[in-house]
Formats: C-alpha cells, sequence, structure tokens
C-alpha cells in the first residue's frame, strides 16, 4: 500500500471543496462528477466492509487529531483533505456535522439481473422512504433495486444516509424504462387497496420483483397490468393508510418469512 | 349550526398570525397553546372523520374562490381566517404551500389503558419515523401509544403530517414515566438483535405491547429487562440493520397475522 498523499485545506473557495459542497448537496451531481459523497465514518466503513475503497477522505483537523480511528479511516484513502472543523459544516451542510466524509466512484453502468429478489420503484419521490427502502431490501435478503424514470436519484446524499450503507450490497440501476423490466424473468408483485388477496393469504412466487408505487399515486396502471400478484395488506384499522417504506418492509417481511418456515 | 365567523387578515403581524405560524413550526407550541396545526386538507378531513372538529381553518382566499371542496370545508369551522397565499406561506412553512390549515384541541389530559395493543416509544427522536410507526400503529390494529419522556413530540407538525390522520383513531400519551408503564397489563414485546428468539417462529403475545427502541441506542436495558418476549427481525442481509419504523411495520404485521389465520 502507497502512503496517501495528504493536504491540508484552509479556504472555502477550494476548488475540491465546491466540488465536495456540490456532491454533498446537490442531489443529482453525483451523476455528474461520477462519485457519489458518503457522509460520516459509519457509511465508510459499511462501502469498505464490501470492499469498495473510498477514493478521497475530507476531514477536520480536530477529528484528525482527537480520534484515532478516524484518522486511521481517513488515512486508509489515496486522497486525504484536511479542513477545520468549520470548512467540513460548510461542505457537508448537515445540522450535525459529521466530521468526516470520502467519496467513492459511483458503480460503472449495468443492466437488470434477470432472475433475482428485487424491488421496483415506480416513480417513488421522497428519498426518505427511498433510502429506507433500500434498507429494508439489503437487510430482507433482496439483491436488486431498480428505480423506473421519475424516481428519486438512488445516489443521491439523502438517500445513502437513509440506506445506511445498504448501496454497497445491492445491485442498483436507475432510470430504468418500462420495456427494460420486461428483462426480468422474475414475476411481478405489488400491493393494491384493490386487490382482493390479502397478503398473508396469497401464494407468493419467490423470487420475485416487488413493485413499489409514488406515495401518492400508488403503482401505475400499466405496471399493475403487468403483474403476477397484486395484493393487499390487511388492514383492520381501515381507512388509514401505510407509508411506503413501512408497507415495503412488510411486503419484504412476507416473501422472506415464506422461505424461512 | 351556527354560522362561521369569518375574517379577513392582511397584516403579517396580526396576532393570530403570529400564534398559528408559531404553531405551525415549533415542535411544542401545541403543549402551551392547546392546539395541534392540522396542515392541508387530508388532515382536516381525517379529524372530521373521527368526528374531532377544528377550532379555527386558515385559508388562502385563493383557495376559498377557486376550490369550492375546500371553501366548504372551512366554512365547517366556526371561525374562519383568510389569508392571501403569500401570507399562508408564511405561516405554514412547507415548500408547497397546502393554502389550508385548522387548529384542533389537543386531547385532553388521559392516562395509561392497561389491557389494550399498544406501541410503547422508548426515546425515539426522529419525527418522521414517529409519525410513521403512529400511522402503521393506526393501520394494523393498534389503539394505543405511549411515548417515554425524551421521545420526540406526538403532536408536533412534522408528526402529524407523517401521522396522516392517525392520531385522530388512536389513543396517544405523551411523557409517560417507566413506572407508568407498570399499569400496562398486555405483555411488553421489543425487538433486539441479540435476541435468540426469530420474529416468524416465536409465540407472540395479543394484545401486546411493542416497545420500540430509540434510533441509534434501541430499546433501554432496563425495559428490555422488563419484557415478556424478546425477538429479532430475521435479517439475512446479515450486518445491515432496519430503520425503526419499517422494523415496527414488520413486528405489528406479524402480530396481526397471527390473529387473521
Amino acid at each position: 500500500m502507497t502512503s496517501p498523499q495528504v493536504e491540508r485545506i484552509d479556504s472555502a473557495s477550494n476548488a475540491t471543496l465546491k466540488r465536495l459542497r456540490l456532491l454533498a448537496r446537490d442531489s443529482t451531481a453525483y451523476r455528474e462528477q461520477g462519485e457519489l459523497w458518503l457522509d460520516g465514518d459509519h457509511l465508510i466503513r459499511a462501502a469498505l466492509a464490501r470492499g469498495q475503497a473510498p477514493n478521497l477522505v475530507l476531514v477536520s483537523e480536530e477529528a484528525m487529531h482527537q480520534r484515532p480511528e478516524w484518522r486511521e479511516l481517513a488515512l486508509s484513502a489515496p486522497r486525504v483533505r484536511v479542513v477545520p472543523a468549520k470548512l467540513f459544516e460548510s461542505v457537508s451542510g448537515l445540522p450535525s456535522a459529521t466530521q468526516i466524509g470520502a467519496t467513492l466512484a459511483v458503480p460503472s453502468a449495468r443492466g437488470v439481473l434477470p432472475d433475482c429478489a428485487t424491488v421496483v420503484l415506480d416513480r417513488l419521490q421522497d428519498a426518505g422512504n427511498v433510502g429506507t427502502i433500500l434498507r429494508s431490501a439489503a437487510a430482507l435478503g433482496v439483491k436488486q433495486v431498480l428505480a423506473l424514470k421519475g424516481s428519486a436519484a438512488l445516489g443521491s446524499p439523502k438517500v445513502m444516509r437513509a440506506a445506511m450503507g445498504a448501496h454497497f450490497g445491492l445491485h442498483w440501476v436507475e432510470g430504468v424504462s418500462e420495456a427494460e423490466l420486461e428483462q426480468l424473468t422474475v414475476p411481478l408483485v405489488a400491493t393494491s387497496s384493490y386487490a382482493r388477496e390479502a397478503l398473508h393469504r396469497v401464494d407468493l412466487p419467490w423470487p420475485c420483483a416487488w413493485v413499489l408505487g409514488h406515495e401518492g399515486q400508488g403503482v401505475s396502471d400499466i405496471l399493475l397490468a403487468r403483474c403476477h400478484t397484486t395484493v393487499r395488506i390487511p388492514q383492520p384499522g381501515g381507512e388509514e393508510s401505510l407509508n411506503v417504506a413501512a408497507a415495503a418492509a412488510i411486503c419484504l417481511y412476507e416473501s422472506l418469512r415464506r422461505t424461512l418456515t
């Protein structure tokens, strides 16, 4: 291992900081820059645990001097940039500044895997929901997440934070067209409040592709028509509905449970 | 029904608007003012559907003139305040201004119901998580939510929005002490990653009180020790963990499923 190139930055207008600031605050800058922003040591460690090493670490000088475990983490990257805490905050933009962040190459372009357990996001809008769904998917045995055009950006800093490292264990693809979904050989399954069959009673295929729909509109009619199975989640509470990330967790758990018993 | 008292407000410094602005933006102002802020027609209708009528409606003049169904909704309140859209936004503070909001009396002080299906929140911090959990609880057949001291404020505008009306169908109590939990005659059940028993295999008591813990620390050791049952959610994904609201949805669904089959 070659020793890292460590540089100190003191100017807020430094070109690297400007680039990182955009990466950390703009939801789609990663697409142009080709790098994801990992805010905090948890995300950096989660990437490393999956064999994905950061390109560059940005760390506050306070953390470098006072937190040996973060110093070690920082020095595992080929390039380290050390800044005063104030400058770190100016990049991160989070109310509770994490004091360490990193850039990681966006996975190279990749296609749809046809036959593994999958989640399809049909125009989901909320970054928190999307990240939570990625996190549930990774934990509950899903291998692939496909985001249809019109969904929140999977690599945005907000989604990265909410997903807590799930990206690094998933095959995730964005901007997928409905035509590309036809490459899937696993059956599509969706929830719909109009479905007759209740989730706990229906035969569920496995592996399958769970389709999760837009927060307000649900899964589009076109996609619903292509589903092998549609189910409703039993809700004795009646008129209330579930948050889409809560519904996703329930559906993925139910699929997993069937494989375990 | 007496006809509503309708007034137009044009000044941002009007005393009513100042009060509503605080109510809509501060997470605990409802405790001092004794009223909850319902942002948007969905929440107002959800309250009305449960027989809970607003004290006052604030509505933009555009909505009053162009949306007859909102006009009708507004005029169902005893007091209606009509403002230019800009002033409504100055109260609501939401990026997409809803143009109608209302105040509703905070439920009067009430104690712990001993023997119904319950969710206990052990110092949950995130308003979005708390609101999503209330929403799942109401949909999946839970009657009561108890928030221990140190949890996010249940009546805050953010929690109200994320819960999508769940408050109006639940018995919710905040600032509950651990001593007060002893009034529960239903057994406590919690998830713990150290538990031996997997959720899908364990005998689950019903009704029970599902205890959900702090986002970072989980359920406190003191509370865990008082639990009748602790379970782990099966996670073939390994090291990944679930968001607490996703875990809550899974646990509540599993409890419900057992009562249905």
